[in-house]
């Protein structure tokens, strides 16, 4: 049995490994999720099920929530190993498949500045750009309400700040984050960035270097890769057309509320 | 200029760096850094400073503002190189000096597990132990009034739902988070959880799984290395005695309130 990766590609993380997988010519199947509908927000998987093997077909859906250890997307089955979040699954990746170095540079100073830059993630980008979606479009489609305007301004501001750190301490003048090739720093940073850009908060609009250094990207690992993993995100409005089950609205609004605090 | 690692013991990112280079004999020389009295809580270094070679002498407790990229700690300097975040520093000894293996395991299962746990720890462990202190320490100090109990509760909740986590899909039955050895997983963690303990709130008292775990980390550093590295913040009620600057509490009350919103 080979690699299994499952996938939601709404969610910025499984973005980042599709496209790294992709662009890297790793050949894996794609165990499709679906997060708003299947397992992750809303079923939860049987107790201790974490090593079991997804069934396959129909039941797909939930299968990530069996196969992760953390029951949540990403998620990766190679053989009998699974794994969970998307720093590890994309280190994984580049050292099982041997990706080119400018992914994760063998010279420790670079690999250092990918560390850096993937530990800052965390707590600054990764912190606020997917609020933007809650916002925007999943809280009105749980809560059948919209938020009031100053939660959104009030995203946007530590997002503003988050950038500001982005371009002045990690991009600087450089093509990319770690010199004049691209990195997994880039990729984890550019699928977290689109998601603004998805519910129409277009974050690059007003910062020429920012903008640049995403057509960088893009044509890094592929315009038509790049926007075939997107296109979910950039369509995002028609998942407020999908019918959400009564219950799950009921156990969830108030979780998503909590989220946003 | 040989290495330089600027600390503040207080903190526990700041811990683990120092029983890591520490307990693997990488010679450093200490910077040490007053979170509360120097820059990073105080004054804020001079814009476009961070490539500066800190001044020696009285002046160090600013160090880190200039050396750190993030100005912040912890922070390394290496030659004309300076890093920041605690993951990538530890990363960086353990490749520079060659550390033993199971720090972070050439195999790549193994390695991939640090990774995993590394990773889920940011928005984990490490989003609700160090509120811990915040509530019972700095917010009463820098606003001169307790929290309400409800507050301390609610983040005790988090870190439970955490630690069953931690134990049940990280710790299991092992003895160290990857098997039988320590590595830098389970030196982030520990120093992360022993910021509860120096507050009064013990989550190892009623946890025997965790608490064994403590142990053998404990003897796995060396005990006298790592009661050294908590001696602060075991002591922290110490640190209610300290003067605070009038202008420094107005600035940071507000601050400090909203991290915990």
């Amino acid at each position: 049995m080979g690699l299994e990766l499952y996938l939601d590609l709404l969610s910025q993380p499984c973005r980042s490994i599709y496209i790294f997988a992709r662009s890297n010519n790793i050949p894996f199947e794609f165990k499709h999720v679906e997060l708003f509908k299947g397992s992750v927000l809303g079923k939860r998987p049987p107790a201790g099920s974490g090593a079991e093997q997804p069934r396959a077909g129909p039941s797909d859906s939930e299968g990530a929530g069996k196969v992760s250890l953390l029951k949540k997307v990403p998620a990766l089955k190679d053989g009998d190993f699974t794994l969970a979040e998307c720093t590890a699954i994309l280190l994984y990746l580049s050292r099982k498949y041997n990706t080119p170095d400018h992914w994760y540079p063998s010279d420790i100073q670079k690999r250092a500045r990918v560390d850096e830059y993937l530990s800052w993630h965390h707590t600054n980008i990764r912190a606020n750009a997917p609020k933007t979606m809650w916002i925007k479009v999943l809280i009105p489609l749980f809560t059948g309400q919209p938020l009031p305007s100053e939660k959104l301004q009030e995203v946007m501001e530590g997002l503003s700040t988050s950038l500001k750190q982005f371009e002045e301490r990690f991009l600087q003048d450089k093509a990319f984050i770690i010199g004049s090739e691209i990195s997994l720093a880039d990729l984890v940073a550019i699928v977290e960035l689109m998601q603004p850009v998805g519910v129409g908060c277009d974050i690059f609009e007003d910062r020429p270097r920012l903008r640049e250094w995403r057509r960088r990207v893009e044509d890094a690992v592929g315009k038509e890769l790049f926007f075939q993993a997107h296109e979910m995100i950039l369509n995002i409005k028609e998942l407020s057309n999908i019918q959400i089950d009564p219950q799950l609205k009921e156990q969830l609004a108030p979780v998503l509320m909590k989220m946003l605090k």
